[in-house]
């Protein structure tokens, strides 16, 4: 059996071999299933890409989703917010991905927080709770701040960043699309080039160069007119914002949850267990980690047919 | 002679027969030329496209932008931040745009403060200060807040919004672009759909419908989990933040600028009258008030020329 995490930006496949990330941007018409095609067998599936705004509405999503995958793998069951396994396109399977990695973690996990820091969202996921997390839509989980809609690369700069300190001067933002996070991370060596995964904002490289360039933008500048350390305070202040936002959240979901510990996971663990000071759960369960619910909606899958 | 800005987004013409504006996206590789070709005769030329991000820096968007206005238009000069015409790419012709729509106005209204709101951003201008305001760069201008990043159409809603009050719950939001400004002042009547003339967030409809949706999405719900009035609440509270963030600028100016009135430009100028309790340019000078920088800097160049 395989796991399939199917994202509005990325395709995540686990299976015996390991984890396959596949950028596919639901949005822009990606060939879901061709992608898929190379699978077969049974799969355990999640799902959060119902959301992308190719999708009139959300059911009209988990329907493509559905058909799509059971093109590819007639033989595919997908996993819901009741924590219930279905072959139908119901209402539920509308952003179930975080449920799956907590409903694999509660046992081994039952006093922690669990943080999951993709590429466009953060997770918060108090894993005390896990009766009650059943059910919850992505609105309540934004209201909750279980859900947080920012991430190691794709957000907008401009969308946390109102306005950036220069030599001592406030300067308000463009809000364009100039930089993404993943340009702040990779000129703080949070990530190497290689973990640029998504295209960039302006279609150029991936390099710390071309990353200082966007953020200088962000304040509509030259790299020439603010330096490389005007570029470095966009992205110092704008990982300040991010941290503290993602922090918050956690720390409230300690207090809420009652809660003695938080284990990281996605592409931001390591990140975020240095500030944090906590594990990580690739130490337990190695590259798995980054992609946590597919990995996760396949183990719960697994225990459930070892049950039957 | 006619008059033209070259926008990041938006192309704008001003021939004796009246103004024509063409969505230009340079970013996306948009014919500029083609465009022009109609155009003959001599020009006077404004710019703030140089900006786009299809440019690695400043001037090398200069060079390409006047390089392919002269290949179409060989007789054209262009206005820069000096407040003097140049037939060269120069530095100093970036973002000069506003400087041209000052140096019209300055004596007619040297006792006002211009406010022109456009699709993306919004300029606000001294009048009363006209030699202070040479040689100012974007970025600079962020700091005085007399550029101010959000307008009518283009705006990320998330770039303003940080959080939505949905029935009393404080709603963090999506950092998706999943709705625009336009969006907003479409469901708020601030604007029809023909005055819509970017893309839509989704490529979808330019209806009230369509926008709502657009809205809901972007605290990850559907209109039938929040109702049409809950996306109502998020137009709503993306216009407060948007009128506060320009009226800000505005009152600033006036202080600092010791001026005595506003009198409003852009796709924006009648909302914001009324906002301001103030006049629109249009009432004066018409239709043309929409692309104000392409008619003044025409203006400025005739009256030099009867001058010479």
């Amino acid at each position: 059996m395989i796991g399939i995490d199917i994202g509005g930006a990325n395709l995540k496949v686990v299976d015996d071999a390991g984890v396959h990330i596949h950028y596919c941007p639901l949005w822009q018409g990606a060939p879901l299933a061709d992608l898929l095609e190379p699978y077969a067998g049974s799969a355990a599936v999640v799902m959060s890409g119902e959301l992308a705004d190719c999708f009139a509405t959300k059911i009209e999503g988990i329907r493509w989703i559905v058909g799509t995958v059971q093109e590819a793998i007639p033989d595919a069951a997908f996993y819901g917010t009741d924590a219930a396994f279905h072959t139908r396109p119901v209402p539920g399977l509308a952003a179930a991905n975080w449920l799956a990695s907590a409903d694999y973690l509660r046992e081994e996990y039952a006093d922690a927080v669990l943080l999951d820091v993709g590429s466009t969202t953060a997770d918060v996921i108090p894993l005390t709770r896990f009766e009650s997390l059943k059910g919850l839509t992505d609105t309540r989980r934004l209201q909750k701040q279980y859900l947080v809609y920012t991430g190691m690369l794709r957000t907008n700069v401009a969308t946390l960043l109102s306005s950036v300190t220069l030599d001592g001067t406030v300067t308000p933002v463009s809000t364009e699309y100039f930089a993404a996070s993943a340009d702040a991370h990779l000129v703080l060596g949070h990530i190497a080039p290689a973990d640029y995964t998504c295209p960039t904002p302006d279609n150029g490289e991936k390099t710390v160069d071309a990353a200082l360039r966007r953020l200088a933008r962000v304040v509509c500048a030259d790299i020439d007119e603010i330096g490389k350390s005007g570029a470095h305070q966009v992205a110092r202040q704008f990982w300040e914002i991010q941290r503290r936002v993602i922090g918050r959240a956690v720390g409230r979901a300690l207090f809420q949850g009652d809660a003695e510990r938080v284990i990281t996971a996605g592409i931001g663990a390591d990140l975020f267990a240095r500030e944090l000071g906590c594990a990580t759960l690739a130490q337990e369960i190695g590259e798995v980690s980054d992609a946590l619910p597919a990995y996760a909606v396949r183990e719960v899958a697994l225990r459930r047919a070892a049950c039957d």
